[in-house]
């Protein structure tokens, strides 16, 4: 694992979506492939493909192809999937709620603990099982339990401060849906879903064409 | 607007960053910003600011800086955001209603015009005004109206087979939440929010720094 440290941020945005279809090859019971079938099916290119492998070990074979699973494992393994996270979200609102009726992330080994709201009227409901706690119960609650990532659903002019707090109680992922560019420190990842920007990108694109 | 044509994916997915952060200059009546000064909020180099806005016009006056709602104005131009948007959501699932719920779309003049859903329970449902219709209507639906982004929220399985309709029937633009790669023809335009993806980039961070 000591290639790792070298992967370029590029090639970690694309380890997901190899992650994704080396399961559905398991899943169909596909035990070798090439990077020019993987390419076809994938969308990257076949060089571009062997490239991206080649940063984190040596699974290609000239004319053999990768081996499904050792590949399968290898990513799972780089993507931090051997291990479980405890997880947080803070703003119980459209989005809040829609993550927190997420099960898909469960199977990956993601487990929601606890959300929080500001919300009188949300506080004690539950959803799948899982509370909704009084926002100002988050320090202390961060300070009694190990969270791994925070979800942070919050409006924007909230979003830093719930970030803050997160931090200062030693959560060391957040996972950011409000539309602001949120600051922390190196030690602390972040990693942000700013759905207006994606729907944007979508209209520059659509202007693009006519 | 010549020089569109010319601007990277790169640029482009920076683009609606620019636009946030100058609508909030010019919330705060800011006339003029150096390229410097929208470096350190903006958090892009100013060296990258300076390619990028040379990408589109030349904005930047040497000493005297960028002109913030003569940039602004020009990256809403490129962004598509002088025409306006009609959008349907298919999926009033967990994510297809939080995004039917949200207003801050419409600001920027895309519109949700009508939800379609399976569910018989769903069907008929008003989600602030807008009707979740049966989706076996949906063909119709498109063949009566013109709709400009079609925002896929259904399961996996069914997003290919519903991304087909909408673009046999004009549908220009896909925002797609399903967690699968469609399969779409080059002038119609696909941006993908896949959600498992972003956060797997989170625990791939999250593993290195341990």
């Amino acid at each position: 694992m000591d290639k790792k440290k070298n992967i370029s941020m590029a090639v970690i945005k694309r380890l997901p979506k190899y992650h994704r279809y080396l399961s559905d090859l398991m899943r169909n019971d596909v035990d070798r492939i090439s990077s020019k079938e993987l390419s076809e099916t994938i969308g990257f290119t076949a060089s571009q493909i062997r490239q991206d492998l080649n940063c984190f070990g040596d699974f290609g074979q000239q004319g053999y192809g990768y081996n499904v699973s050792e590949l399968y494992n290898q990513i799972r393994n780089i993507l931090g999937l051997s291990k479980t996270y405890k997880m947080t979200i803070i703003g119980a609102g459209n989005i809040g709620q829609a993550l927190a009726n997420y099960t898909r992330f469960e199977k990956l080994g993601l487990e929601l603990k606890v959300i929080f709201d500001i919300n009188p009227k949300l506080i004690g409901i539950k959803i799948r099982d899982i509370e909704i706690k009084d926002i100002d119960y988050l320090s202390d609650y961060l300070k009694e339990n190990t969270i791994d990532i925070g979800i942070i659903c919050v409006p924007d002019n909230n979003a830093q401060k719930v970030c803050d707090v997160l931090i200062k109680n030693g959560v060391k992922g957040i996972w950011n849906f409000a539309p602001v560019d949120l600051v922390a420190p190196e030690n602390v990842k972040v990693e942000n879903v700013h759905l207006s920007d994606s729907l944007l990108t979508l209209t520059c694109l659509l202007n693009d064409i006519e």
